[in-house]
């Protein structure tokens, strides 16, 4: 591409498309944004970027995202010990707390089992959760990877190693959606559902 | 919504909704991306976004974003001095850059007469505009404002000017696009090409 734009507009809209789901286009029209209607805005981006990247590590305990050592959910003496909730991304903690149905704590695996991308149990912080397992104060472990073919793996996985330790591993239930139809329900959803039913308790 | 991020990841979610068409939810997988996969991504956008914020103006002839007091464009003594061409934004300028087609100057107006956003004549820089008119090395002032009501506004305000300084106003053709079929055109579309129709020479 020629070089229409001044060097330092170029370097921010090339800056841009380091984020996901943006490209040349929109990269423009957010720099032009900024630009022209909220400077203060992009500054407060620049601080916020600058600062986050340096200094948030992940949870020592946990894996979450935090630029504590150890994050405000591990730290929290309210939350029951004896539940550890598994789940890929921070993104998953943050969707079950919001639903406000869980006490306990969680582990965040950053990801699922992928040989195929170089991911295995190392990657997946499988010996720091070995260690919170080994401490003998969980007693359930609630598996929510998600419902695809990893996700099943990693699942698995993590099951095997809880049982040795004579943890009880569960699964959430997947089934159909609150509200869904049956007829738009993919099948492969309609088959969980119909192997996970439970009888009707009076 | 509860506090469940540390507060720098919080920060950085907001940060990130200043930018056009960026909510919660793109907001938490740009950061989680950037916190996971490229923090040197991070770190780019911090420092793009904070230089290009601080440092980039407006070009003081032609209002197009530079860092530099004249935009390369206006510095460039190759190109045509006699033609002007008045466009909204400095995406404008980039799109008619790069379809290769114009050697002359430009004019930035950096948005469109809206007097119910308390846009007019000043805010686009018309006086600066005028200036240039009056120098007297422009002969055609051609004016490729969007084809929308208050683009075509504020075309027929600037080509009235370049009446009275005796500076020819063209308007660039609208019609059919390249490959379009008509009977997919829309009708406002269809009838500026039949009245822009142009007879055959041969």
């Amino acid at each position: 591409m020629k070089k229409i734009y001044s060097p330092l507009t170029e370097k921010m809209i090339q800056s841009l498309q380091c984020l996901p789901g943006v490209g040349l286009k929109s990269a423009q029209r957010m720099v032009f944004h900024l630009l022209n209607k909220d400077r203060e805005g992009g500054k407060l981006i620049s601080e916020a970027l600058g600062e986050g990247c340096d200094n948030i590590e992940n949870c020592s305990t946990c894996r979450m995202l935090t630029e504590q050592d150890i994050c405000s959910i591990c730290s929290d003496d309210n939350r029951e010990e004896s539940l550890l909730c598994v789940v890929e991304t921070p993104a998953d903690v943050v969707a079950i707390e919001q639903s406000a149905s869980y006490k306990g704590k969680y582990f965040v695996l950053m990801g699922h089992l992928s040989p195929i991308d170089g991911i295995g149990p190392k990657e997946l912080g499988i010996d720091l959760l070995s260690n919170i397992l080994n401490q003998g104060a969980v007693k359930e472990v609630i598996l929510a990877t998600s419902v695809t073919i990893e996700g099943d793996a990693t699942a698995d996985y993590i099951a095997s190693i809880a049982n040795d330790k004579d943890i009880v591993p569960t699964r959430i239930a997947y089934g159909i959606p609150m509200g869904g139809e049956l007829e738009f329900v993919d099948s492969g959803t309609l088959s969980r559902a119909i192997d996970g039913r439970r009888e009707i308790i009076e």
